[in-house]
């Protein structure tokens, strides 16, 4: 791969020539089981036991080829500590297009302003497919992607929802409004109290990054609302607050959960 | 400190001679502000500015003495880059002991079997004491303990909540029992759905490490309790299903928000 010319194709995020290596079981597994074809290298401790052994049957099953690698190899490739004893060699992460067409459409979307911490952002997504929320949307800047950290954190979540990056969030969010959407941002503090207010039919949930939200987007969202903590801790984490937030919307019925259920 | 002896006072945690280095903005200016006298040592990088600002401030009410500290000196002391800044000298974890007296007995205890994460450990804390459980209990082995990093995570609730490690957690359960405490073990996928289930008055919530919950704490559980997700992703993480489950007591009115409120 090395010095093939990056191309920015129309998603702007396409560079053929781009690798990464993703590591982290449920994260290699998950994309081995929904997209095999993603996965061009893997490489696993030798003598597999436990859930890695998942991984080497559906490799084996996907045809994907396994080979043996080393510790030392792994944290190489890797770059961490963390691998769990597998890498996967794969392209950029495919992010959607925003707006998505389709029955996505149709279900709340998670709005997240400027996250920066991987691990806050893979564990949004993680809960953001877990209730099925129609789509996770981040801004292409000052925030942070979904780099293999994330998607390790994430744990193979990335391959059941929608991850869309976009320009600029106050515009999505007008986009959202023009499909009936309300956009209910969630605070410290402020606003509603989420559990006792009404939320309309067709919400979509807007969180800050672990700084809060920018006031721009803020006076973007059409209500605001917060989850009641006590005053001895300064905030909660904010991939708690959105889950608390998620679920939320979860228990009220307000989130599709597809034909056929869970 | 070096060659100081270790004695094993009556709460099995209290080596005089041992020391650790906790470190992040929150984690440090909390511990400054609700026990000072537990700071050896303080340093920071230099010119502070935004939180360690704060820092600062609170370090001089408290007569605490601010020495600066370069990036690298930060990294040995902490041994992490995540150190954002600021580092203090302290004493062992302070456990309190099993049962607790007083106040802190009459609301949800929050049993945590055997997390392995610092992350999932601090972040649990953290929740924890902003919807004012009554304690968080750990044990004492095979399980990660209130590290630097797991208090780094909690961002300063550790001064917020007592923490207590017990030797036996099925133990725990019974005296638990004796004092009218209901065990709620929260599971995947089994039990009741726990949005919709009839939760005991003094209900003390059970979660199990990133592995899920040891069959015999499980059977030492009065009800078992699982919260609704979509297939696709294999579980929640830890730390935000305890969020919600804790979050589910606080808005059924089960936890008890002190004099005053919050």
């Amino acid at each position: 791969m090395k010095g093939a010319k990056l191309v920015n194709a129309a998603s702007g995020d396409r560079h053929p020539g781009a690798e990464r290596w993703v590591y982290g079981v449920n994260a290699v597994l998950r994309r081995l089981l929904v997209d095999p074809g993603s996965i061009w290298e893997l490489r696993l401790l030798p003598n597999a036991s436990g859930r890695r052994v998942d991984i080497l049957r559906a490799a084996e099953r996907a045809s994907v080829v396994a080979r043996d690698a080393d510790e030392r190899t792994l944290r190489l490739l890797t770059r961490t500590d963390a691998h769990q004893g597998v890498a996967a060699r794969t392209g950029p992460f495919r992010y959607r297009e925003f707006p998505l067409g389709g029955d996505d459409a149709f279900s709340a979307p998670l709005v997240l302003d400027q996250i920066q911490d991987p691990h806050n952002l893979g564990a949004l997504v993680r809960t953001a497919a877990a209730v099925r929320m129609g789509a996770v949307v981040i801004p292409k800047h000052g925030a942070v992607g979904l780099t293999p950290s994330a998607e390790k954190v994430a744990a193979g979540a990335v391959n059941d929802i929608s991850v869309c990056r976009v320009t600029n969030i106050c515009r999505t969010l007008d986009v959202l409004r023009d499909r009936g959407y309300w956009a209910i941002a969630l605070v410290a503090r402020e606003g509603q109290n989420l559990f006792e207010m009404k939320i309309p039919e067709r919400p979509a949930l807007v969180l800050g990054g672990e700084t809060g939200l920018r006031p721009l987007v803020r006076r973007s969202c059409d209500l605001v609302a917060s989850i009641p903590q006590s005053h001895v801790v300064e905030s909660l984490n904010v991939s708690v607050a959105g889950a608390i937030a998620m679920y939320e919307l979860l228990r009220r019925g307000l989130l599709d959960r597809g034909q056929g259920g869970w």
